[in-house]
């Protein structure tokens, strides 16, 4: 058994994105800190109650910049009792904006890894607005490089069993690479795929999840590079395929 | 030749939408309306406004519920000089939940259109949110009557050329059967395949486009009925191609 196809996340595994949406918590936490009661953490409680809107809004809302924006609005609302300036709301609109322009900033090494991985063919797998993942699929300059890519409104089983079939892959010769636990391991894994989890500098809290415990096809890389190492060369997923 | 390929959009062509729209709408010019000049008609005002807005923020904020109503939430800021109530704001959040959860309502003829195309090969095509097209594919009890299911950023030549490409369809086969000639007609038709307008009742009016003259591959159906006749039958279609 060998690996045919590399799955790859791209939202803080290949670029940079949850670092742009910690300016946009910070805003709202400035935003709604008036009506907060006294606490240590303004930022940690305003935090702490916008989570719990977009979890509660997932369902309708999905993944991406446009639902986050919208669960800012509501929550602000919510914790002002619907007394918030809407001068506030128009920055919150307007951030929204420049977050949909941000730079596409590829993370150290992914270029070396998709290099390193070429002779498998490739699968970006990425979930949230779909124009904004075109986007920057199209300005990351590295779309030519992969075989297929799938924007999908859900990581789950169904939705990476609907992916590999339709472009004919194996589950138990693909394995996907990337920072979510939740989104990028479990459900691969559920499958009989392999994953590789790289950890990124921050998690968005609604992606936590635990680390399967002794899994034969579950592996942790500490970069991009690493994890290309692990499937390419003398690394265990190969060792253990063979 | 023959046609192999049938392409259909979903959102007015096979269920209803854009009446869900106009109740947005009407609550948005509802909204506006204290801000406003004296006009005639104060829907008719509010709806040019917000269309410019929409307009202007496509580039950032794409097709869909959520970046059309950011876009609402911004021009009513705009148009009140951001002296809006909160309380109004709250009413276009919780108007866009609702939007996200409005039952799948199938044209008159839909179902027995899709029966009648069932010997070809079939394709839906649709634009918007992923996460409320998803939803409206699964709720619509259709899903599984195609072959293939494309949710795309922008119905453009670009973005159906990689369509048809990734299923290996000629578009010199393939017709595409929808209510906007902006995005289902003239895109296709400069692919070299065919088209087929079923004008909706009423059109959003940023997809207003004039229809082609004289066209050898373009036809106007009044029904999805009347569309699916053209393509199976003795219609013009098959006779045109043979």
């Amino acid at each position: 058994m060998t690996i045919d196809w590399v799955g790859l996340d791209a939202d803080d595994t290949l670029w940079h994105n949850e670092s742009y949406f910690i300016t946009s918590y910070e805003l709202f936490a400035e935003i709604v800190a008036p009506y907060l009661a006294p606490t240590d953490d303004p930022y940690q409680a305003a935090h702490d109650l916008l989570i719990a809107t977009e979890i509660r809004n997932i369902p309708q809302f999905g993944y991406g910049i446009k639902g986050a924006t919208l669960s800012m609005i509501e929550c602000a609302l919510e914790i002002s009792h619907r007394t918030i300036p809407a001068e506030d709301v128009w920055r919150l609109v307007e951030r929204a904006k420049e977050m949909m322009a941000h730079p596409v900033e590829l993370l150290d090494g992914a270029l070396d890894a998709l290099d390193a991985l070429a002779c498998h063919r490739l699968m970006l797998v990425t979930k949230g607005d779909v124009m904004d993942q075109r986007r920057k699929i199209e300005h990351s300059g590295i779309a030519e490089r992969f075989d297929a890519i799938e924007i999908v409104h859900e990581k789950d089983p169904q939705t990476y069993a609907a992916a590999l079939d339709r472009h004919g892959v194996d589950p138990r010769r693909f394995v996907m690479v990337g920072n979510s636990l939740r989104s990028d391991i479990h459900p691969v894994l559920a499958l009989g795929g392999w994953g590789i989890h790289v950890p990124y500098e921050t998690t968005w809290a609604i992606e936590h999840a635990e680390a399967p415990e002794d899994h034969p096809r579950f592996r942790v890389a500490r970069s991009i590079t690493e994890a290309a190492e692990l499937i390419a060369g003398s690394g265990s997923i190969a060792a253990a395929a063979d």
